[in-house]
């Protein structure tokens, strides 16, 4: 009797030293993974910074954000590992993992997806606080753009916050001019070639004054044929986020120069064929 | 005979040993990991309430949950643990994984989705008690945030229950002044800039007198060609929850003032063209 | 020869002894989890009971229900614990979890998913019978909340099945007061502070006589210059159930005040031009 | 040399017993459990019928189906049970489980749905032959409630199939009385006390003659104010199916009574206001 | 140093003749469930054509198709079992479902799903080829029911391929005889009962007349107040395919009974108040 | 010691023996399996060209697919089993499958999708080149089909790319003659036997005219009963692409021939009943 | 003691020996790998670039993309195959990859999604810096194509960012000529060939003198019986970006060409059946 579980206890103290340095190992193997996992992160920023892409407080962001996950991630692998090597194999953990890891996971993959895209929506530049942007069904100036969430601040004063997660087609309004347009009917009994050259001297003198725009209103012509009228179309590029600016200037102008020529915006017309006035025949 | 059997039992004592030596041990990691943790948590909240970023109650709401949260993922784990080194490996685990945990999972996912959603509504302030929202189709006053769902009043008196996990972009409507918008339409008849004028004056003496207004009411221009008249429009920045009063005086003062000065709000207009009255020749 | 097999037939007999011992071991400690887990569940109700946020009835039918879940999913454990000591090792039930498993799972999935929302409903009083509620595009009046269904029998008298699965965001309409909200438009040429004078002491009239009316009716203004007529609002709360009762008595009452006063509800309007009359230019 | 293979032999021997035995046990097991779930099962059936929710038809079925369902698993878990014991381990089984599975298993987890969901419709009493009801898109009466498909003829004569796992929300409009609704517009000019009272007189007539009716028709009041009439509500509740009937002799009715007393139910409306008829002016 | 070796090419050699006995056994076990499985199928679809449900056709090639689908299961399934035996344990064959496998499995899913869904479109009889059906967004008549597309010929020509996996509610308009609606608006001066009787006569002479016609034509009461007339409704049970040849004629007949009584089909009326033609006063 | 080290060298070679064995044997097997694989994909095309379902050029692009998809598996699965026997167990390569694997696969699946859609495209002839189809929302001639897209010309120039996988139910319009459909609107006071006669004239002259046409434009009689009209439908069978210039001869000869006959197509119809006009009462 | 406690040392070190052994072979195979499939990715793209089917740059920036992908795979692998041979079994892999690696791996499926499918933009040219595409919701012009965003420009100044991953079906507008299609209403009264003869002659003219035109305007018919007129339509082909310049053209000559023919552009018609006049009866 003795003899044998002389050996098993010998067995089992073997078995401690070889866990010993498995443990020492990983410890070992985990600084050093680290140490180059930083640095790869640091030098790949490094660059970015020196090619001029990033702001260099947008890197510092982005680079402490990157350690971060890195590290958080390498923890989690170490405290796995060592959970692993003292005898809690494969079931135990395969457990953890597909019932509490999978719940939580699933609530941590939205965070995740959110992070992820959030380093790009930084890293690309696609929002900047201050543009006046279209995300989804939301619209307006943004706010703050988080790892979690992005804030956007309605023209009604409603401030949204979205996650990141639902931002995936950006329409970024803030990034070169934007077009004015006017669409302008006028009455099929109205010389066109007149129309237009009223709206040209209009579209000139305002390009003139309006310092907004930057490339002068233009009259492109017949725009349609209309139930009631003919619908000549300008066009102008203005300074981004004056474009509602001189919209509403080019419409008073017009407004004013057809009134002094005499042209008629035209309600909409009906043509009546009358029955039954002087003689009731149907009704 | 005797003699192996023997040996098997004294394996078998060994393997008690084993087991026995596991447990304290994993008994021993469990206390250590939970102490640990709930360090951690505590750590990390105390410095979250330092900032200033999270109110006293806020911290302790979400400091309790997140301790709570912890304890019951670990001691999952550890019973699993136990459940594993008794003998009861892979297999079991797995089917119970796999079929009963499975289904129980796909239920509590949802759970677990609306805690995190829950969590981060409150940790990051999206939404606040007696806050107006807009949440997906539903819209009104916040009366609760708990964990695993919302409740929201509408206007309209109906207290709407709704999960955390469907509560996505966020529109929360007080969270700074809101926009008053009055669009008024005027005669093509009418000279635009003394429209306007009267339009002024109303507004600079709501502005004077409302005291929910922020930022006067703005007369800002010419905003459409519409079909029968010309659309105007009035702007201007009210506290939060006031807009709509804002909006109701702005168009009674307008009104008014409009009657005053014999400015038409015109009705849809026509130009009917008269065929076959006296000659009904097509008819 | 005859040695070697006496020696496993030795270790046969070993292992029938082991797996004696595991089965014993596993029977002792399903009654005591399943001994622990019906206490945990009891004492979690009696609190549950005590603090009152629980009516007894609904107490009695949740413990039941977590009760029995509990059970059945522990005896499923049991047996597949089992299932696995008799040398069925990993393949057969992952195969069994992996094909039948899954695909009942499936369908399982669904039912499980419809108890857990079942259970929330009961537990968190999000609707009760005889409520009137609102689930997605049902809406009318509970008529029971099962663990796998919801019966609600819309006001057409049609009983509507709906699968507690697919009951996320409910709109209670039995919490509280409801509004009942009446809107009239009147002429443009009517004095719009007439008009509310008069539908004021309609509603101080109508909110003494109608005991349903909580908060008594309220002329709020000048809410939108309609294409002919200007919308004046009138808000009232009344007991839940008794809005829309409110509002026919509110539009009755307002009809004959309007007819005394001479206040005219307009028809639509129009402003025709006419053409072509005396003189058929163009048609 | 021979010695050696000699006590593999006997190994072999030795582990062929053991196969034999555990084929023997599985046989057994599966026999046994075999004869529980059907006593289970024909157990929970006897008392369902003992209560009476169940009529013995439906139960029947039910059972049948039952067994059915209970023995096809069984015997899968047994092939597959002792597939494994022939020493084709793990990898073959995951493998067809990975993909032959996977791929058999997703056409047959939709009939696997179907059968669940027609097992429910059947347990829950929610339709049953001739019912009228909306599933979805389809609303009509029900021919046939199948364990894969549901039939529904619609009252344009198509005969719909529906697979059973697309039925969610179901809407019966054969469990109870149906409400007829009619709505009635009345001239702004007509007095409105005595158009309900020609109303009531109607609704009187109609609930006493019509034995369809079962709630005799009321007179709720004023629905709405129409742009050109003011709308009266009629309500009754009518045996399901003849509630259509009902509505039509109620129009019909009111249409003869409201003609008796003058009461002119209105064309649309429209104020014209005229210009340039005598003096064109703009045109 | 040669004993060991000995003993390990012993050893190597006992494996292989396990191996070679394995081979053997799942070979012959290969067998017996092929002949097993066949004559099930076999045996099935036997019973099912005695119960005269399906034609000899279409047993016929159900059968084929049964039997087919079943010998590839089982081949791919010896496959990977003698893959297994040669030493490939686990990981490879995971490897290779895990991503060639998934990766194509996600492709032949699709295929199944359609062949499943075919199977029982032709077991069920849902649709046939001639049959007028409507499937989603898509109606025409079926051309061919094929095991991975049905092709339906819309009635523009238009030829339909329609992956089987996307046809789930059936609507077939070929089972049975369909309804003929024609809704008639007379006008509200025209005494209904009267305009009623004209109707009859029509429909009875239509309904003797067209023998496509298998339930008269019932004028079955006022359906509507519209806004400008009283809509009564017809309606007839035709032939399938019928039903507008139907509707045509009667339509027709409708008209010219009409016109031979004097009953007016009203044009949209509106009342027509008339302001500022002698006192242009607002204008 | 010695001793002890000398046997698990020995151990080594042999184990190293093994692995070359299985290495060899794998490749064996490769060469057969491979071998194997070509001629079944060989055999069944030849077979499909044989009967004449497949054109030689089809069947060849085919063909050639299959053979790579089928090696590029067959190699995966050999290098997946070789890095197995190398001693890179299960962890490695679940873990690159796990993570690389599937992300790619991701990625890849997609790839996969669209060529098992395109190989059945191809193999099913649902479009060819220059067949006029409807894909989702896209309708127009098709241009190319590859294996990943499908390019598609619409009839406004656009060259549309479609991922194979978008493409599920195809609609083409170049299989078989198309209808060509004209509604013609006649006046109520009209004989609608006269004004089918002179629209039969119509077709008949137009039908043998124009060679287009397959099967000559029948009047089919009175489709509806429109606001102002009596709708009559003429349809036409037309070669395919042909049937809008069929429809646009015959509205043009209808126009013409409905001149000659003086039948009106008449313009929307009011009835207008006249209030204060000589009596301003209301107004 | 002594004796076992050295035989496992010598173990020991016998497994470190296998152990570095591995170590080296994975070193090598990585080395062989990583150059084998360097070259395979250069030959193919050197294929590609002969065959001329991709520009040169073109070519370069695939190539190093496809480089680096395949770099960072196999880097990965061979990590975790390192990892793994350190005595880090299955356990903690699995619980990397099913935690951390299945949240991570969720935000990186979308990030090789967008790769794959920038990838395949590139290399199927379905669209270039330049053109005019429409994608999903947003049209415009491409100013850039990621690998992760595709930058578009549209014709309102916005800048679009859109995951390529959300870029399925690509409709680009810069493939070819573009049609232009104006639709000219003409009145009923007109002759029809007269009004297609003027506006041949228009198109004649305009045909000539634009030299965007490719292929010259015709007036193809008929295109439809409108309310109020006869709709004649007009196609063109013009050079791609030019078709809205030669639509505004077409339609200002074709106004001048009717004016000056005297045909009439009709204003909706509507037919007035006048009742109560002169006699009041019915209002």
């Amino acid at each position: 009797m003795f003899d044998f579980i002389d050996i098993d206890w010998g067995n089992l103290l073997v078995e401690a030293g070889i866990i010993a340095a498995q443990v020492i190992g990983i410890l070992i193997a985990f600084v050093i993974v680290r140490a180059i996992g930083k640095k790869l992160i640091n030098r790949s920023f490094d660059r970015l910074t020196k090619k001029g892409d990033v702001t260099n407080g947008r890197a510092l962001t982005l680079r402490a954000l990157s350690e971060n996950v890195f590290s958080y991630a390498l923890i989690f692998i170490l405290v796995a590992t060592l959970f692993n090597i003292f005898g809690l194999s494969v079931a135990s953990l395969i457990a953890g993992a597909g019932i509490v890891g999978l719940a939580i996971g699933f609530g941590a993959q939205g965070l995740v997806s959110d992070v992820v895209t959030g380093f790009f929506l930084l890293l690309e530049k696609q929002i900047d606080v201050n543009d006046y942007v279209t995300v989804g069904a939301i619209d307006g100036v943004v706010e703050s753009v988080g790892l979690r969430t992005t804030q956007i601040r309605s023209f009604d004063g409603t401030l949204n916050f979205i996650p990141n997660r639902d931002i995936t087609t950006v329409s970024n309004h803030s990034r070169g001019n934007m077009r004015a347009l006017v669409d302008i009917g006028v009455s099929y009994d109205e010389n066109i070639d007149e129309a237009m050259a009223v709206l040209k001297t209009v579209c000139e003198k305002v390009g003139k004054d309006n310092s907004a725009i930057v490339e002068g209103p233009d009259v492109i012509g017949v725009q349609a044929f209309g139930a009631s009228d003919v619908t000549l179309r300008i066009i102008a590029k203005a300074k981004s986020g004056e474009q509602w600016g001189v919209e509403r200037e080019l419409r008073k102008s017009i407004k004013e120069a057809l009134d002094a020529h005499d042209i008629e915006i035209p309600f909409p017309h009906q043509v009546t064929i009358h029955k039954g006035l002087g003689n009731p025949v149907q009704s």
